[in-house]
């Protein structure tokens, strides 16, 4: 075996790097029973402690990880993995991993804005559907879900318990027809005061947010949904593969 | 035309409900010449300049717009779309949208820490090669790379000028192969210190987080990637389809 070769360059550069690949083990599971002793990450990484600990400071500052002199360095939150290429809802996503709950902040037909009227191919001045929901998974909120809905499916979907169903579920069962796809945009952006308050997090923190629009498996866009994700608690992953340019 | 049905409820929701539809709007670059005045805004959302003037504050927040008594109310900067979909590097993403420059901060052999070498299946201490490029488009920091490659073809790629080419490029020149597809892990972090001063974000910014591990077309993994993408510069879209259960 040849000689091992370590990282060189600054400290906080080297931490860093031990940092991406500690988070990924993390969320993957690798860490039920706590993360090992700093000397042997040291060891694992060809890094010194120092190195370590500043690698660890940054997992901790992301809320991931929780340490003490006698807990030792543990996982504080399992992030929730939500997957890019399907689309499911958060309740057929997360079956086996605990309930999810929503609160019902708005469900009521409105005036979509013209820029909503657009892309949900409503007349100027159409009434949509409008539900706002936080959900919760774990008993602690997950996301804030801002909803259009197409009006003829929207209403139907309104006398169902959105508190428990997922919508993409309802749609499909008001619709009688499949979804078919979504386009997306995801992005990284600050919790703005309030929003944070509702989602218990600080001002400011890393919300992941996705804007998503749906259509039926006949093309028809029928819910448009801007959804702000808190950054601690949820992971995207899904595949790519390479065009033929 | 029925009677316009406004949103109702606290002001601070009104105020994102706006927030939200704006900030698509101007990604999509509906506003090169400036956000409409308060007054058309109100109008448009059927709520109070005062809610539009609070949904602007969490866009200001956001570093999106800039608000002045004489430039009215601006588009800061522009988002670069990049898409979940293809497997396209930077460069031949940005094609026309301005010039990306890489500044190599390391590119060297490296022994990978174990879980590295398991995901580009390595022997136990085998070398891999190392890069960490800073990325500028437009002369702004857009995203701090850490590439980890497969040592065959790592070594190949350092002969290459990795300021001004695509890894992704450079990978497929020397292989001799095309790439075939990656999977990815995307989540909202906060920047630590030392990566926001990297990056030229305040401390604890939003960022974007995108690990990918990415492979030739006959399944080889090449080449692992941690990425921090400034929140306020990118945002990531893609489709995804319905799957059937």
């Amino acid at each position: 075996m040849a000689q091992p070769v370590p990282l060189r360059g600054p400290r906080a550069d080297r931490a860093r790097r031990v940092a991406d690949v500690l988070r990924r083990q993390i969320h993957t599971g690798a860490y039920p029973d706590g993360l090992p002793a700093e000397h042997d990450l040291a060891t694992e990484f060809l890094v010194s402690r120092n190195t370590v600990r500043e690698a660890l400071g940054v997992l901790k500052h992301e809320g991931l990880i929780e340490r003490g002199p006698k807990i030792g360095t543990r996982v504080a939150q399992r992030k929730y993995d939500h997957g890019l290429d399907v689309l499911l809802g958060l309740k057929e996503t997360f079956t086996e991993l605990g309930k999810v709950r929503n609160e019902v902040r708005a469900a009521t037909p409105v005036t979509a804005p013209p820029a909503v009227a657009r892309r949900l191919r409503l007349e100027p001045g159409e009434q949509a559907v409008y539900v706002e929901r936080l959900r919760y998974l774990g008993g602690l909120p997950l996301s804030l879900d801002l909803t259009y809905l197409a009006p003829g499916i929207g209403h139907r979907v309104l006398e169902h318990p959105l508190e428990t169903d997922d919508i993409f579920a309802l749609i499909e069962q008001v619709s009688g027809r499949r979804l078919g796809s979504a386009s997306l945009a995801l992005e990284a952006i600050p919790a703005d005061a309030h929003s944070a308050a509702t989602l218990q997090v600080p001002d400011g923190a890393a919300l992941l947010m996705l804007e998503r629009l749906t259509s039926l498996d006949d093309g028809r866009p029928v819910d448009l949904e801007y959804i702000r994700m808190r950054g601690d608690r949820i992971t995207m992953h899904g595949n790519m593969i390479r065009s033929h340019r």
